[in-house]
């Protein structure tokens, strides 16, 4: 979930140097009335629609979609718009995918690994797979068409801790630093005369006025501290007990915190984001009950798919399956290594991504002590640890029990949870939170659930990288004989849900307009 | 609402010296360690019980609370929980003060001005009072105390706009912008050697790396625009179609987004925020409820206070009132013109706060057009035009309708249009709103209604500021007789229900170890 991906969204245009002045103004109003177009994703999609073939004297097809993940959800949820007669293959056990959330009574089976059972109290709930979606996002699309009620998940909260090199601060004290500091910095080399082939009179004066807002400074340009660091004791009756003083520009660029103050400045992951009310799985659910159950075979290991010059032919562990067209959803990894007939540039293609592990546990406790004590609502914590983040939770807050993600890794770091047993990740876990939040992070726990998503049968991954979007991402963009590919991966939203429902909207755009067109 | 208060919470401490890097790691761990401090208002404050009084052997009191608004239902509550017989006179209709929510049916009288039906449709309130709560604050408290609900406040959103000089760019443009050229402008210093004096190299390295993360610098350390700051369609199948690039320095610096840009780096106003679900008069009907409908006299102006040796007697157009003691909530300038005989310093104290103008209109629309066409979920849009803010609603996302807070502006703007008729307040916040968000903001309007505090009777402002919180400030946060005083107006959060219930408690507090105490 980088900001930049695969390196295919270049830096853009025009090097504007520094006190190029010209045409100010214009420019900048320019994109003013650009920021007000629409953003949506959507804007360009048009669902097909059962009066499509009215007009054009057609049928609608038979369509074979393999996977019931988001993408393949999505993609006969909108096929079914128009009629089409589609059928889900899901070798898992329930439909959903990656969009799994889990709760009292679940089992979770893993690879090469135990079962776990989920033994959380009623109401807890564990988003294993997506938690979040952003504001422009197709996903919230869904939920609106869907009925699905939402509610802010907090991705950013000054309250919430920073945690590198062994220190742990408050998110609003490691801020106010690094701003103060940056801040003072500019300030003294602006008025050392070192930015004036930069900087027009007017460009300082303004400069000096932002950042003596931006740094909170006082009135020398220098930082001696905030009220933005927080206090040991808010202000009421009298003005409070403040931090103590900063520590000095040494030690706050020291410390490290670069990477954790600026985690939600990319547009993927900007304040604020949202969440279905209830558990992720909403989402599943509610495209599942919108296709109709019986669509969906569970159970269905896909074993070969063989396109032909009048149909497509699925085989599966329950039988055979005939249809017009296929759409294939599953991990490109694993769809590589099923038998088909669509070529060996496709079997290439599929396998040049590279899955990546993933991982998350979830700490239920049976007291929101970071409400009830480090007044934490919601939000995240950042650290430097394996653990990567904390998340506390962006909803029912003031119950007895709530739930912590108690890590949320990728790659290496989740391929060591991953390997451990479900006792040991959590012990882990809890050792690494400790350094945070100290022994009442061990106290209080009622039960816990790991996910190691690389080994989660017929997934195989968080999600995967390609080292470039290059002719193998644009070949399986198209259809090959009359097999369709989606899903994120095929997409610049990877690991996002959004980057389905888009990929499955393109896949039954392409399908329904060859179905309109065939003779 | 500003950072600092009254200019009482002065900068702190030891100057800092750039570059001064003695006892690197120590200063800094500590801070750490204090950072996880418990940080709740309320640790030193312990409720009356009515175990008290049996291990005293004492009896409770009698208490009279002139005004019924936050400050007085929560000593009401407070007392309460030690059986202390409370009487609540408020001379408005309906108790909670500037805890206001108006649904349909309401009906909103004005001084000097016509009154205004409220027409909403169901489920459609606005906030008229307070909005937003902060999660150190003691409301939080109070909400989870009386069981009531309450979900995330956006405050902020990069989707949102700043509106400035007369541009609108969306927040996460603006911040983007900003951010981009003042980490080249400091990287360009640095390098320049501008900064040696006060960097060691590795100091340097660490800014550096810092910077380019802060402004998503490029390759040579320029900033030449970033996805960061939006798409015009974001990415899905391709990359997108990014913002069009960045204006110059120049421009960015001359187009004065910094106000807008560092709205919420206070403590006060930091993401995230919370509201009550619902409404926020869900905490003064909860306090209400808790406290028994009946110790409430609404329409019961009070007239005369009289301290007594051995009680105080409250006059009011209802007759006169008797008890062991009073505590008077009501705003300090209207407190200053009821008769007394508390001496002279008091009426000059509580004539020192001044009383500071504020306004809302709450704009109903029946398309929630913010969300559909401008993937605007919550949030506020900062502008320097008259309206200051547009708070989009943070709850019942998707539904048909939706209530846009118009303006919420304070002092001179809120006098200005305080003192237009409620119609013409309402066209000059379409007029202004529709230089951000185009025609349609003034499409789809059902409904408004606007409040100017200073013209609501026995209110008569949005709330104070002292000149300095000197000695008339100290004097009034002690009791005159038998006589306390409460409000925010009497705390440094003033314009905050936490000041209230603070303030609240603190009087408790000193009238109950004085009836524990006395003879």
């Amino acid at each position: 979930m980088a900001e930049t991906k695969g390196g295919v969204l270049t830096r853009r245009g025009l090097l504007v140097g520094i006190g190029a002045a010209g045409g100010a103004g214009a420019m900048y109003a320019a994109m003013g009335a650009l920021g007000l177009a629409p953003t949506g994703q959507d804007k360009e999609y048009t669902p097909p629609r059962q009066g499509d073939f009215t007009l054009s004297g057609r049928a609608s097809a038979k369509v074979v979609i393999i996977g019931a993940g988001v993408a393949g959800l999505t993609a006969a949820y909108e096929l079914g718009k128009a009629g089409y007669d589609c059928t889900l293959l899901e070798a898992r056990q329930k439909p959903g995918g990656r969009n799994l959330t889990l709760r009292a009574g679940d089992r979770l089976a893993e690879l090469n690994g135990p079962a776990q059972d989920v033994k959380f109290g009623t109401g807890v709930y564990f988003n294993a797979g997506p938690g979040r979606i952003a504001q422009w996002m197709v996903t919230l699309d869904y939920c609106r068409e869907l009925g699905i009620p939402i509610e802010t998940f907090i991705n950013n909260n000054a309250s919430a801790y920073v945690h590198t090199n062994g220190q742990t601060v408050r998110a609003r004290t490691a801020r106010a630093d690094m701003y103060g500091y940056i801040a003072e910095l500019l300030a003294k080399a602006t008025n050392l005369g070192a930015l004036d082939k930069a900087l027009t009179k007017d460009d300082r004066e303004s400069l000096l006025e932002f950042l003596r807002r931006f740094g909170d400074l006082g009135p020398k340009l220098d930082y001696e501290g905030s009220e933005r660091r927080g206090f040991t004791r808010f202000p009421a009756l009298d003005g409070g007990v403040p931090m103590p003083d900063p520590g000095t520009l040494h030690q706050v660029l020291a410390a490290g915190t670069g990477r954790a103050i600026t985690n939600d400045f990319g547009y993927e992951q900007a304040t604020p984001m949202f969440q279905p009310v209830g558990g992720m799985d909403a989402i599943a659910t509610g495209l599942q009950q919108a296709i109709g159950q019986d669509r969906i075979k569970t159970g269905a290991r896909v074993t070969g798919i063989t396109t032909l010059d009048d149909g497509v032919e699925v085989t599966h562990t329950g039988g055979i399956l005939k249809a017009d067209y296929c759409i294939a959803t599953l991990p490109p990894h694993l769809l590589a290594k099923i038998p088909h007939n669509l070529g060996a540039p496709i079997t290439a293609a599929l396998s040049t991504p590279v899955p990546i592990a993933a991982g998350k546990i979830g700490l239920e406790y049976g007291r929101r002590w970071w409400e009830l004590e480090d007044r934490v609502y919601g939000g995240v914590t950042e650290t430097d640890l394996d653990i990567t983040h904390i998340w506390y939770p962006s909803h029912d807050y003031h119950a007895e029990r709530g739930l912590l993600v108690g890590y949320y890794n990728t790659e290496r770091a989740a391929e060591l949870y991953g390997a451990l047993t479900p006792e040991d990740r959590r012990r882990r876990a809890l050792t690494q939170g400790k350094k945070i939040h100290g022994e009442k992070y061990r106290q209080n726990l009622l039960s816990s659930v790991s996910i190691a998503w690389e080994r989660q049968e017929h997934i195989q991954g968080g999600w995967v990288r390609w080292p470039s979007f290059d002719s193998s991402f644009t070949l399986l963009q198209r259809p090959a004989g009359r097999v369709y590919f989606a899903g994120d991966w095929l997409t610049h939203l990877i690991a996002w849900q959004a980057g389905a429902m888009e990929s499955a909207r393109g896949a039954v755009t392409q399908l329904h307009r060859r179905v309109l067109q065939s003779p």
